[in-house]
C-alpha cells in the first residue's frame, strides 16, 4: 500500500512538472524510431488522419516536377493504421548512416512527436536516428574522452562588427596540457551558420572518435559563422528571430574572405596554437569549400592543408572586395610555388556543382598543381560532408 | 534579362541545397507567429484538416479530467481557415515574456513548422517568441558583450564515472582577464540536464544583459547535470538516444550531494575562481532547489548564497546515501551558526509544493534563520524560475 501511495505521489508530482509550459502530451507511450532485430518501425499517433506517409533519405528517391523542371527527391510510404489510431511502417535496417526522416500527415509534413532527436537545415527540422556500422561508426558518441564545445563570441575590425559568434572545439586534454595545438577552420555552406558542422555534421563525434584512436592528431577546430553579415546564428543577436535563409547577405562577396585575419588573430591570441602553415588547415563545404579556396589562395602561406567539400566554385557576386576573386591563377602559383602539405578536393558525381568542380580540377590540371581527389556517390549533401571530414582529418598535421 | 538568368541561378542554386536531406517542405512562405501592431497572428497551412487550434501558455487556463484528478491545463483556441488552407487565429499581444504555444490539428499536437525557435523540456518540444517589455527584458538578445557558453567534460570519482557533462557559462572579458571570479552553481529539476537553464531558462541571456548593466558581478556559472546516474544530456553520452523522461536514476538519493565536491574541484581547479564562501553561491529550481538545500547544509562552511526556486523539499529516497539528508535540523544549525550572507527562497502560490515550502519556511522561523522570502503568482514552471533567476543575480556577491 505504502508503495502503492508513493508511486502515485511520484506521479503527481511527475505531473505537477509534466504540467508546466508543455503541458498535455497526447502522444502516449509510443516508441518512434524503434531500431531492433536488423528493422526500423516508425510510428504516429494520428486517428484522425486519411493519409499519413513516411518521408526518409534511404528510400528510393523518386522524380517530381518543380517550376524549375524534375528534380529528384526523397521517397515517400505510405503508412498502414491500427485499430487504436496509430500509423506505422517497418523496413529493414538501411546501411550504417546518420538518417533522417519527417512525416506527411494528409499532405502536411510534420516532425516524429516521438523523437527528440532533429537537425535543423537552414529553416527546416528533420528527425534523425543512427544506424551503426563501417561507416558511421565514428559517428556515434563512444566511451572515450570528450573535448570541450564553446560558443564564443570576437570582434571583426574588418567588417566593423564588435560581435561574432563562432563554435570552437577543443580536444579532450587540452585544459590539462600546456602544449600547443595545430588549428583546423572548418567553414560551413550557404544557409548555414557556426552551429552547422557540430549539429548536422556530427564533426566533434567525429573528432574525438579519431583522435581517441589516435587516428587524427589532437587539434583545435574554428567553426566560424561564414556569413558576412550575421553576428551568430539567428536567434543569438538581437532582432534575430527571423526564418534563417537560404539567402544571406556578405556571403560570397568577398567580406568573409576578407575578414578572415580577424578570426586567425583572435583564436591565435586566446587559445594554444602552433602559429606556422603546418599547423593550420581550412576546409569547408559548398560555400565554406569557396571560402577555403578563396581564403587559402589570398594567404598562401598560411595554410598547409586545404580541403575543399562540393565546393561552390565560381559562385563569387561581383562588389567592392572582388580583389579576393582576381587573378586567381597567379594567386594559385604563388600558393602552389611552396605547395601546402595537402590539397584535399571531394565531391559527389551528382552533385549539382560537379562540372565546375572538373573544370577547376583542369586548371590544377593544367599547372601540375597535386592535390588529392575523392569522389563519392550521391549529391550535395551532408551524409557526403560527414564522409569528407571523417576521411580528411586522419592526413591533416602529420 | 541578365538579372532573371542570375536569379534563375541563385534559385537553382537554393534548391540545389535546399534538396539535401531535408528536402521538399511544402510549408510555403508563412510568417508565424507574427508579431507586430501590438497583435500575434499564428498560422498552419494544413488545407485537409478538420479542426486547428492553437494552444499558448497566455491563454486562459481551462481545467480537464485526468487520472489523477481535475487538473488545470493550458487553453486551446480553434483557428479558422482560409481559401489556401491556411489556418491562422490573431490575439492581441500577450504581456512581456518568452511565450511558448502548439497546435492541434485533429486532436493531434504538433509544432509550428515556419518558427525554427523551439524548447525541449523534457521530451516535449514546444515553440516560443519573445515580447520585450519589464519583465522580459533580460530574455532578450540585447547589443551587449556576451558570455562564453561551453560544453565540459569533467571525472566523477565519487560515481565512479569518467564522464559527466556541465554547461560553463563564463562571463565577456574572461579570457581577456587575470582576475578570479565567484561561481554560482545553478541546478536544473527532474527530468532535466546540464542544457535546461541555459534553454528553457534564458540563464545566458539574464547573465549577459544584467553583468553588462553593472546589477549583476560578473561570474562564472557552472550548470551541471544532476542526474547522478546519467552522464549528460540524452543524445550526448553512449547508447543514450532514448526518449528523455521525469524518472531518471539517482536523482534525490544523495548521489548527486555526495559527488558535488567532485564539480566544485574540477571548477576550482580549472577555471580562475575565488575559493572562499563570500564568492560561492548555489540555487536551483525544484529538485535543484532541494539539491541545493541539502548540498548547503551538508557543506556549511561553503556557500554564501543559496536559492532555493520551487525548490521539492522533503522528496528524498532512501538509501545508501540515506545519511545527505539525516539530521538536518543539525545541519541547518552549523550553516546558520556563520549564516551566509543570503538564503533565498521563492515560490509560486499555486505550485504544488508550496505547502512543504511553508513548513520548510516554519522551521527556518521557528530558529529564527533569516532568508529572503518571493512569492510570485504562478505555478511549478519556467517563467517563475527566470524571474527567480532574473531577481536573485544582482544580490550575489555583493
Amino acid at each position: 500500500m505504502r508503495r502503492i501511495l508513493s508511486l502515485a505521489a511520484m506521479c503527481v508530482f511527475a505531473l505537477g512538472v509534466w504540467a508546466q509550459e508543455t503541458v498535455a502530451v497526447n502522444t502516449g507511450n509510443l516508441v518512434s524510431p524503434e531500431v531492433k532485430n536488423q528493422t526500423v518501425t516508425f510510428r504516429l499517433w494520428a486517428p484522425n488522419a486519411k493519409e499519413v506517409c513516411v518521408e526518409a533519405d534511404f528510400f528510393e528517391k523518386q522524380r517530381q516536377q518543380t517550376p524549375l523542371g524534375e528534380m529528384e527527391v526523397a521517397g515517400r510510404i505510405p503508412m498502414q493504421k491500427d485499430a487504436n489510431g496509430v500509423w506505422s511502417y517497418t523496413t529493414s535496417m538501411p546501411n550504417p548512416e546518420l538518417h533522417t526522416y519527417c512525416y506527411y500527415v494528409d499532405g502536411m509534413r510534420m516532425l516524429d512527436p516521438n523523437n527528440v532527436y532533429m537537425l535543423r537545415d537552414i529553416a527546416t527540422y528533420t528527425n534523425y536516428f543512427l544506424v551503426d556500422g563501417d561507416l558511421s561508426q565514428n559517428y556515434l558518441v563512444r566511451e572515450v574522452p570528450h573535448g570541450t564545445v564553446a560558443k564564443v563570441w570576437y570582434p571583426s575590425p574588418t567588417l566593423g562588427m564588435e560581435r561574432r559568434r563562432m563554435t570552437v572545439y577543443t580536444p579532450a586534454g587540452y585544459e590539462d596540457s600546456k602544449e600547443s595545438y595545430p588549428v583546423l577552420y572548418l567553414l560551413h555552406g550557404a544557409g548555414g551558420d557556426e552551429n552547422a558542422w557540430s549539429e548536422l555534421g556530427r564533426a566533434v563525434q567525429i573528432l574525438d572518435n579519431l583522435i581517441a584512436q589516435g587516428k587524427a592528431k589532437p587539434m583545435i577546430v574554428v567553426m566560424p559563422n561564414g556569413n558576412g553579415a550575421q553576428e551568430a546564428v539567428p536567434g543569438e543577436y538581437p532582432n534575430s528571430m527571423y526564418k534563417p535563409s537560404f539567402m544571406n547577405s556578405k556571403t560570397m562577396e568577398g567580406s568573409f574572405e576578407k575578414a578572415f585575419p580577424d578570426i586567425m588573430n583572435f583564436v591565435e591570441s586566446h587559445y594554444r596554437t602552433v602559429n606556422d602553415k603546418a599547423h593550420r588547415a581550412i576546409a569547408g563545404l559548398s560555400m565554406g569549400g569557396f571560402h577555403s579556396l578563396y581564403i587559402s589562395a589570398n594567404y598562401p602561406d598560411k595554410f598547409g592543408y586545404v580541403g575543399l567539400f562540393s565546393a561552390a566554385i565560381n559562385r563569387q557576386a561581383k562588389g567592392e572586395n572582388a580583389s579576393i576573386y582576381e587573378n586567381l591563377e597567379d594567386k594559385l602559383a604563388a600558393q602552389f610555388a611552396e605547395a601546402p602539405n595537402l590539397y584535399f578536393i571531394a565531391i559527389g558525381n551528382g552533385d549539382f556543382l560537379y562540372q565546375d568542380n572538373v573544370k577547376y580540377r583542369q586548371l590544377l590540371d593544367k599547372h601540375g598543381y597535386k592535390y588529392e581527389y575523392m569522389e563519392t556517390d550521391g549529391g550535395h549533401e551532408w551524409r557526403n560532408w560527414r564522409k569528407y571530414l571523417n576521411h580528411l582529418l586522419p592526413e591533416l598535421f602529420k
